[in-house]
């Protein structure tokens, strides 16, 4: 595993440009309040799993899970073509599993998980981050934190990225909702679009 | 290391009363985009390293780094009657870690860091959460999100309390700018308070 064992990557840092994918569950702690504590972990775990698989699947390179947020980034430690569009079709298909994770809650009677995921292309700098005792490879830049304030304001099942990651699309997705947000320690206002799947 | 062997610990998720700290460091975007990548990565790591130490120090557990941000509980995997009161005494601690970390920057040309620590304390699902392929003893719950909501408002040089945490503490520390705050997604008004030191 690269990330377990980086060698050969640069690790005292680089410049990278990456699609970054932060997804996170809607009303997830009002759920910790409702179910017993191993039922939570049970249902956020299976949760997990899934969504590393698909992440994995599409190349995605997992940084981080921040309780039930994932922050994944597509683009480094390797360069592709590709990285923008494979994020998108990444976080469609990630909305897409919630189908049949949600059926196996409904069975043990636990209640329907719903996500927002943002994504947002920019430089970063990744490399090996952290102290002697624990480090591992990872981002830094203003386009993790405009990433996380694109989170923010999306809902359930949306798929809601920034104007930055349209403008490196390749492939053709049918977009909706296209608006304009502001928020704290962001210069001007910030161009975000709703994915609603590939164009037929 | 309990958190890479956490052997005995209740894994499958356990309710905790912890007391959460969070930091970061004000206007690090801006830095990114000032240094070298390479720079970045070394004043970020020097910083981290100067904080985990002295983390471990005060036995906070690290949940992660996350970015520039630190994310540490006091209270899991092991209870202690003065959780509160250590974590209040390692933000203290950390804050006054900056003088020796920002001669060292100035040394090297670098600019003087500035960082907001965040402390609240409540209840937490702690357990070993995450995928088959990528798990680690975490945590979840409402009163991280406040947490992090908290941060939000702390500016450079700040340790802020909520009242959840004072309301905890046993020995007797020099408070002020106690205020209200709101957020998105909490149920009424937060207190919270800023901690400048112990009491003489």
């Amino acid at each position: 595993d690269i990330l377990e064992r980086p060698e050969g990557l640069d690790l005292g840092g680089k410049l990278r440009e990456v699609t970054i994918l932060m997804s996170d569950i809607r009303g997830f702690t009002t759920l910790c309040e409702q179910l017993e504590p191993t039922e939570v972990v049970r249902v956020l775990n299976r949760y997990l799993g899934a969504m590393t698989d698909i992440i994995l699947s599409y190349q995605g390179t997992i940084d981080e899970f921040i309780g039930d947020a994932i922050l994944a980034v597509f683009g480094a430690p390797q360069h592709r073509e590709d990285d923008a569009d494979r994020a998108v079709q990444c976080a469609l298909a990630m909305q897409a599993a919630h189908e049949e994770l949600n059926r196996q809650n409904a069975q043990e009677g636990f209640p329907a998980l719903h996500t927002g995921i943002a994504l947002n292309t920019g430089q970063v700098i990744a490399g090996n981050i952290g102290s002697e005792r624990r480090s591992k490879y990872g981002f830094v830049g203003h386009a993790m934190n405009v990433t996380a304030r694109i989170e923010d304001v999306t809902r359930g099942d949306d798929v809601v990225i920034a104007d930055a990651t349209l403008q490196k699309l390749r492939g053709h997705y049918r977009i909706d909702d296209s608006r304009e947000i502001r928020a704290p320690g962001m210069d001007g206002p910030l161009h975000i679009h709703r994915v609603l799947g590939d164009l037929p």
